[in-house]
């Protein structure tokens, strides 16, 4: 199908455009939660998660957005002693009034947008108080920045039984992490970002020092409790029924991830983050500072007096949909998604496009 | 498609068969979560809703299992003065340890399996307590048991400011309701089961009482919060990203089911029900009491001996999915969902097999 302004490829920073093949799957009859059908489903999308995570831990699947599952990760690891919230953009600062809708005692460290954590920033902040728990976004949707979870989680894991929390929404599947070696906590992700499926779906990796934590808090109710789900997991099955057309799709999804290689994936998008950003260098500036730069999403700020609007209209026009800028961002920057089944030719010709747009008579001149 | 072991005629008590042109919709491409598509979609699913379940206040709508749903019921109306469980089945003590897994506390009044609930029992036990909630399982899928909601509303309405909040999963669209009349305040299903939809979304009707209730309990958390959903559908829209997929399914389907019309539907489900017990009065007998019988799930009960592992086995190797019994009722009943999709004929393809099967000569023999 050829783009148009009524089905236009999606450069929004999710949800991204779906292999048809994929979409496909999403139209299979609905099959039984119990039994032997969906429990050859579930180990076969379990398989392809611990593959692309580095985990040998199951990976917890929750039918549900992941705005649940960062409510369910602070369920299960937040006590007393509170969290610490990093924040660097919307997604930090979203987590964290989750946090405060639960109860919880809440601290935050806070960079100007655009930037990200370095792990000495970090570790300074660790020293300053005994949390439970440390949230951190791994991929900041809002400016486009990218934290470096490795070094951070390395400092993590230097600081006692604070549990490292992530969530990796616009990261999942586009960059390489190594879940067990890395000493993450929990890492989440919607699948309608990197991994390019419809949203629906949520997936999370849990370290056992999570679940070792949940039991001994209180009142962690039903649906959003980590034990119950690595126990029906255990044996291939969801507590509640599943979403079996997301768990179909993702299936099939993961064999073209595997297919792809995680690292050659990975690779895919730092080179679409290169390729934006050498494109916009020559009109624009890029939101976030070049040390955080992210492979799958771009916040490009226009001049003061830019009409951003008439932009994302005249692309749409041509077949493409921009992400706005968000919240407080949305009359200076725009954004470009590129991620999941985008490639170098696909990103080409919407900047070409752009190139037209920006370059040629205005309308109605 | 003809029935086939691999992909049988489903009579289980859901997930139930699918119309094949609501399950293409499945595999539309996304579309962004905020903007004027979704807003239509949305509008257009809230009217369906509305008239099916005559109700004035926005039907929220939720990315989930029922599951969450129930645990949402609790967090947004149980305060000091706990909850009053009416247990009548499997899904009742279901929901009464959702409300003790967040540490609320209940109290439950049981009648023996088979039975439901008079409104003479439900004023009795209203007068023991003080309640913030009573909770009601409108069709008891573990038994075949479906609850006189009408009546039961009208004395929990004249009881205070106690709250009703019912579980219809298996009842919703297939018994008529007058959410608005009859005083109900939370009605929640998934759309999995008489709905006839591909797990992955649930609904619920909730009255402005409950919202009066939620403002002033707290710690409600984010993904569950009643008040936040009724917010943003009041734009048409959702607080997180929705599955879009079961949007556009539960549209066609809603269409699908107001052109049949909902008493109409209601009579179809009432005749499969008679036409269940009929059959059964010949062979075996009816678990649940007469004056309780289902439209929706007929529960079976065998005669002492009987291998019930063994008729499932063979009707799906004719292509028919029965339901096991549920829990301790695994070994002396089966279940026969008759609903959604099902109407007269497709129920007697299934019967006239089982009649076959019981009827003529044993494997091996």
């Amino acid at each position: 199908v050829s783009p148009s302004p009524e089905s236009p490829r999606l450069f929004i920073p999710g949800p991204t455009d779906v292999d048809a093949e994929v979409l496909r799957e999403m139209s299979r009859a609905p099959i039984g939660h119990r039994g032997p059908q969906i429990e050859a489903l579930i180990a076969e999308v379990e398989e392809g998660l611990q593959a692309l995570l580095g985990t040998r831990e199951p990976v917890l699947l929750f039918t549900s957005a992941a705005t649940a599952v960062m409510e369910a990760a602070i369920l299960n690891t937040v006590g007393e002693n509170g969290v610490l919230h990093l924040r660097c953009g919307a997604f930090g600062d979203k987590w964290e009034k989750i946090s405060r809708s639960l109860g919880r005692s809440t601290s935050s460290c806070e960079v100007e947008w655009g930037r990200g954590f370095t792990p000495e920033l970090v570790a300074d902040e660790l020293r300053r108080g005994d949390y439970d728990a440390v949230c951190l976004t791994h991929n900041e949707t809002s400016t486009g920045v990218l934290n470096p979870l490795r070094e951070i989680a390395s400092v993590v894991r230097e600081a006692g039984d604070t549990l490292l929390l992530v969530d990796a929404v616009s990261a999942m599947s586009a960059v390489e992490v190594d879940f067990d070696d890395w000493g993450v906590d929990v890492l989440l992700a919607g699948v309608q970002k990197a991994f390019a499926l419809p949203p629906g779906l949520a997936v999370a990796a849990v370290s056992s020092r999570v679940y070792e934590r949940a039991e001994k808090l209180p009142n962690r109710g039903t649906y959003l409790d980590f034990l119950s789900y690595r126990r029906l997991l255990l044996k291939n099955q969801t507590p509640s029924t599943p979403s079996t057309a997301h768990l179909y799709a993702l299936r099939r999804q993961l064999q073209r991830i595997h297919e792809e290689g995680r690292s050659a994936r990975a690779r895919r998008h730092q080179q679409m983050g290169i390729q934006t950003r050498e494109w916009t260098r020559g009109r624009f500036r890029m939101f976030a500072d070049e040390a955080f730069a992210s492979p799958t999403v771009s916040c490009i700020q226009v001049p003061e007096g830019f009409d951003v609007a008439d932009l994302k209209q005249r692309a749409l026009q041509q077949g493409f949909a921009l992400g706005s800028g968000y919240g407080v961002l949305k009359p200076t920057t725009f954004r470009i998604g590129h991620m999941g089944e985008h490639d170098s030719d696909s990103l080409e010709a919407l900047l070409s496009t752009l190139d037209q747009i920006l370059d040629g008579p205005k309308d109605g001149g």
